[in-house]
């Protein structure tokens, strides 16, 4: 294959995988939803190898799936059945080009795990502030593609909001070096927003400008039991209104899904006298020395529990206590996979339309599936909820599973009804294109799609990703 | 004219001025480096009706230039001199459609000005964090489609960075509704920073969804001097690994530009007891009712004081000392006008470089023109320096402004060996296209012309501007 010998030309032997025992941790999504086939998983060691190795497919048409850590949650990054499409890994590009401490920027290559960044952060004093569940395995490169949320969205904005410049290898191999680390910058059109996000279809991001901040001094964590999710949205109105800029996290949790975790996860306990229908994990953080975290955290629960917001509270008080309150938000994932079945949807709605949500969409479960088991749980500050449906008890797990397209459009109707989205942080990868249409059609799927055949007229970065 | 029949049947005599004497005030910018000619300015009452205009414009390839306030910095909102450029207003688009103070979320038209929005949000108990100059006349279409910059920066972000949602009609008359307020959506491509910063060339803003914060219940202000512009970064630091999230201004200005001021301006005294090479403004403000900002203030102005960073500094003890100090800022284009002619640069580089620009552009300028005066001041905090210089003492007006390409060739020059931007928060408009070549050629235009074409394919929407 002439092709595959001018790839191996550019990376040598050790940039390019052609056997398929080697390739096979590429062409399967880790949630194994996917499992492709490819010609060559091509790891280029440098965005100059990368991006010839682009032209060189570009000259063949030959259809490129990038890829970093392979933690889609929606098949992004894995190549379709038909064996043709080549497997391009960012993975070798792990250079931090350069940090500094007082512009608070970070430059640093697409194939850097989430986890290497903020250490690199760390050392120097200061934080990248994203967090995800699979930042060991994620790449940055990935993360910007998706525009990942996480934890501390609330505080600090996507993925997205954190990139001040890129580095793109556009669909023909050329390079756009806009790594540029301004805060103010307006010279024509914003293109790193239209990279971030867009998954792969118009460009391999190689390299980013991230936004750092300070590392915090102070941090406080409370666990709360709450009677209702009004409450709940309650709760977060009074720790807005009394510093938004101090809330790192504010996370909710059914009572169920604690129940699963309490009883699934070893040495999981709950810090509180007794069950509630509630719970919200609220983490408020400051670079101040003098701050006084934990006399306003303590501040606003006392009106809380005064009001009746809340019924009972508790408050780290080590390092270890933190660890074990944040592990009951972090386990819920886990324990839902071991009491049985389970479908995810990943959506938001405002923020003050979470209780709303969360009521009409568990009715709208329980009404389709007597039995069914809503488990939400996640990001109430970004009004970003993981709606998980656990299967009825005793239920066949493979029957149950096979509900899940009338499970998702139940939740979705009522996503819809309230202005929310069928994707707030996982991206539409190969698992949502074909929902496209009836969310984002019309003017905006017109539009995208015209970009895309602007910027890839060939059709091949990353084909049947994002657009139907 | 058939065409003007089809508009005026769907805007009706109110909504369209073909009278020259009408039509005076829309044609030339506010700054008076442009005067241009139009076959009438449009003036729809309704998103609805401006579609109409646009759809009846793109079938007779009608070039439109769509205006709000009219306050472009760089003409990027005039008509072409050749009376063929219909001027699309968007003035009478005045609703404040929604306002969520739990939501923090605000819907409103893009003929609304800033001002009225700021103070549409006041009233909820809320703040719009985006403050510049001209926003009493500035409409929130405009301010989005230049992606406006202004004070608040430093702490909040530019226009892009509170933008949730759009509603924009394409150029082809289609509308999109892009409205949702939602704080993470990752459902294909980001449409909306796409059209934010894109001053019209992609299409009309006619409506946003407005991140908006609490209300400051504390804000405390500073005038620090300084030996040097060194120092001030220095301080900058300090306060940034102090608490960024507190900082809502940090503005530099030049001794000789405070001078100016002092000499110009009625009422206007400094607050210390001698001059200084440098000064800055420094705003705290939080909605904490127990944030102890003053203390704050007073503990980081001690240290710089001890360490020689700051010779003196006064802090405002009222609302009249706040604003009087705010007023030193303020007056500084109006004082520099009254000393003579001046040559305006809007720049920018990392925050980390400011020092150093401002060093090597004085002395670059100097050596250009022996005694011309540098008088820099403006958003140090996001390394956006109004670089301004002034006439040398008894030259002759005229002259001096006939130098101004030369004047800045010589600070662009710095500017882009520290990797800085040519326009930083004024855009590009109608005065900087010919320079896009030189900065952003290459891929990175080939991408922006892409898409233009892509987008507006018939080239009628704001043709001239932005791109070369």
């Amino acid at each position: 294959m002439p092709l595959l010998d001018a790839i191996r030309a550019v990376v040598g032997d050790r940039g390019l995988l052609t056997d398929p025992a080697d390739t096979a941790a590429y062409t399967e999504d880790w949630r194994r939803l996917y499992r492709g086939r490819t010609p060559a998983v091509i790891r280029p060691a440098s965005t100059g190898e990368l991006a010839q190795v682009v032209r060189l497919c570009a000259e063949a048409r030959a259809p490129i799936v990038p890829q970093g850590g392979n933690t889609s949650m929606v098949g992004g990054a894995t190549p379709a059945d038909n064996g043709e499409q080549f497997v391009l890994s960012t993975a070798r590009l792990t250079r931090v080009r350069d940090i500094d401490p007082l512009d608070l920027t970070m430059t640093i290559e697409a194939g850097v795990t989430l986890k290497a960044a903020q250490n690199a952060a760390a050392e120097a004093g200061c934080l990248l502030p994203l967090s995800i569940s699979s930042e060991g395995s994620a790449n940055i490169g990935g993360v910007l593609a998706v525009n990942a949320g996480g934890n501390n969205t609330v505080r600090y904005g996507n993925a997205r909001d954190l990139t001040l410049g890129l580095e793109v290898v556009l669909p023909d191999g050329t390079v756009w070096n806009g790594l540029r680390r301004l805060r103010k910058d307006n010279t024509g059109y914003c293109l790193r927003q239209l990279f971030v996000g867009s998954e792969g279809t118009l460009g391999i991001i190689t390299a980013a400008v991230l936004k750092l901040v300070p590392r915090p001094r102070e941090v406080a964590v409370a666990f709360c039991a709450l009677p209702s999710v009004e409450a709940a949205l309650d709760l977060f109105g009074r720790f807005q209104s009394h510093d938004p800029a101090a809330i790192s996290a504010f996370e909710l949790m059914s009572g169920l899904g604690t129940e699963f975790v309490l009883r699934q996860i070893e040495g999981a306990t709950l810090p509180l006298a007794a069950p509630a229908p509630f719970y919200t994990l609220v983490e408020l953080a400051t670079p101040r020395p003098d701050a006084g975290l934990r006399a306003a955290l303590e501040a606003v629960l006392e009106g809380a529990l005064a009001d009746g917001i809340v019924t009972d509270a508790a408050i780290a008080e080590s390092e270890a206590q933190h660890a074990a309150i944040w592990r009951l938000r972090e386990e819920h994932s886990e324990a839902q996979k071991r009491e049985g079945a389970s479908v995810k949807n990943d959506v938001s709605v405002p923020v003050s339309k979470v209780p709303e949500f969360i009521r009409r969409a568990t009715a709208a479960c329980e009404t389709l599936m007597p039995g069914i088991r809503a488990v939400p749980f996640g990001h109430m500050g970004d009004g970003n909820i993981h709606f998980n449906l656990e299967q009825p008890v005793d239920a066949d797990a493979t029957w149950f599973l096979a509900q899940d397209h009338a499970i998702m459009d139940a939740v979705n109707e009522v996503v819809r009804a309230l202005d929310g989205s069928f994707s707030a942080e996982h991206g539409i990868g190969r698992l949502k294109p074909y929902m496209m249409p009836d969310w984002r059609g019309g003017a905006e799927l017109a539009v995208m799609q015209r970009i895309k055949a602007a910027l890839d007229p060939l059709g091949i970065m990353n084909p049947g990703k994002v657009l139907p």
